[in-house]
């Protein structure tokens, strides 16, 4: 692995490559975004065009001057030492890919490589809900639902840098709702942004006279909105989902006794319909000593948790 | 806390507080037991009563020459910075007691404290099934479900010294069986010697013909010697048994991805009649490549697990 010098007071140029968008920016020692880039992923079957694709958001930010180095986070399992993609379900193409070499050695400078939900954990520790934490469980409720564990400052991997897969901790295990990753009642087919949606279609038989009815293409969004205006069935929802997010947290209470855990994505814009549901399980199912100590945030840097995490992990030589 | 000066190669005084028994021994350094020492734990209201217990087993191995330290594990919450005990349901006396401070100024020797099951997963990868791993899981299968975390060769406490729980990990939250801790459906409930019985009691009006029927006091031994036998009351209750204990191991290998998962206390005995309905769990339900690497291995250290993780504490000075 390429080491970046931190002696150099550059800039960190932090890309955040999501299996739809690859959004990326400028970011200098202080967290402070000096130029900001988004377009779709390319959607390819050669890696090399999404190290194309990096290369010019870099050189559209105005080249590699005064940048001390990349940093690339994916949704996918990697090895930081050796910048290599493992396994990445929705950027299949990059499957043993020597990413963070490739980058290198086109810019010419220095990159690392990480999980996306391990650096949205450490963002949310150097700039968002948990600054002056030392050991967070950061859950990210997206499309499905990801998760980083930081313990005594330092970003926990796993042996094989494949830990803190919360979304398939199993909350249900007879519950009978199948999961992509081959288990069955995992946590993310309860709290996903997916599992909102998809929880709403079987539900909704039950209330004919949600204002849900009759609309088609439903997000969670959608949804969030229907349980603000008081929709039952939205309203059931956000309960179900909060409940069994609740008993996931309570196990990772017991488990790790946190002294924070911050919930992101996009899902969380739902927090006033699922807080109490989720706040009631930690309370019965959490030993009271780690319940009354861990505090449940918000996560606060929304989009760019993980961009900052990059960009803190660059500029620790990934200590965290 | 007092310390141990390391530079005297000098024998532990190691002491495994139980809620039944008190065991102890004198271990030398390199883990071979000089001495052992077991009798009923005193059942007192006085916390002193149990500091004078510990102190008459080190009269009786010979006193306090040539001893660098007493090593102490209590079936409890620990604070082992300060040596108090901050919860123990098994000796409330103790609750909130300097046990290792009473101690250290009895004897004249430095004391320490930890947590039972925090010293069963150091002594089974000093001395055990986990020797030359770095990061293990270790849960103890006894009376309760106890757990103890190492990462990176480094206890894992948590923030309030309380992590571990394992025992208290949610594996069927709608399954409607109370716990001790006041959750539901724990681990603890369906595979503790406490849960092989008494799901054997629940389930035996279905087994008319077990050979358990008439029987008085089962115990889990009885239970898993018919189930050597093949008495099918038995085989059900251990594969029931085995695939929340699979359950449960599968959340712990998605959310820390470890080494090994060592399994120590009394039910492992029933290990032939569990195993293959705990791996089969592991397979359908952790990540292939996590489930992969990770070695389920039975404990090796046996009721010594504990006494020799608190020795090896006491001579590293809690580094790990």
């Amino acid at each position: 692995m390429t080491i970046v010098d931190n002696k150099k007071h550059g800039l960190i140029f932090a890309a955040d490559l999501g299996g739809t968008h690859l959004r990326a920016a400028t970011v200098d020692q202080k967290g402070k975004i000096h130029f900001r880039f988004k377009q779709n992923t390319p959607q390819v079957k050669d890696a090399n065009a999404i190290v194309d694709a990096i290369v010019a958001a870099v050189h559209e930010a105005g080249g590699v001057e005064g940048i001390s180095a990349v940093s690339l986070v994916v949704p996918g399992t990697v090895n930081v030492q050796e910048g290599v993609v493992v396994k990445a379900p929705n950027l299949p193409c990059l499957d043993g890919f020597r990413l963070a070499a490739a980058l290198s050695e086109k810019l010419g400078i220095p990159a690392i490589l990480e999980n996306d939900a391990n650096a949205a954990a450490v963002g949310e520790m150097w700039q968002g809900a948990a600054v002056g934490c030392n050991t967070i469980i950061c859950v990210t409720l997206g499309t499905g639902v990801g998760g980083g564990i930081i313990l005594d400052g330092k970003l926990w991997r796993g042996v094989d840098g494949a830990a803190a897969e919360i979304g398939h901790m199993c909350v249900d295990p007879f519950g009978g709702v199948a999961c992509t990753c081959g288990s069955r009642g995992c946590l993310e087919v309860f709290a996903s942004a997916t599992a909102i949606v998809r929880m709403t279609r079987e539900a909704s038989p039950r209330y004919p006279d949600s204002i849900l009815q009759g609309q088609d293409n439903w997000t969670a969004e959608m949804i969030f909105e229907a349980g603000q205006q008081g929709d039952e069935l939205a309203l059931e929802i956000f309960r179900r989902m909060g409940v069994y997010l609740g008993i996931g947290l309570a196990n990772l209470i017991n488990i790790l006794n946190p002294e924070m855990i911050v919930i992101g994505g996009g899902v969380v814009n739902g927090w006033d319909l699922f807080e109490k549901h989720m706040h009631q399980q930690i309370e019965e199912r959490a030993f009271p000593l780690l319940a009354a100590r861990v505090k449940i945030e918000r996560a606060r840097c929304g989009d760019d948790a993980g961009l900052l995490g990059a960009v803190r992990l660059a500029l620790l030589d990934r200590i965290t």
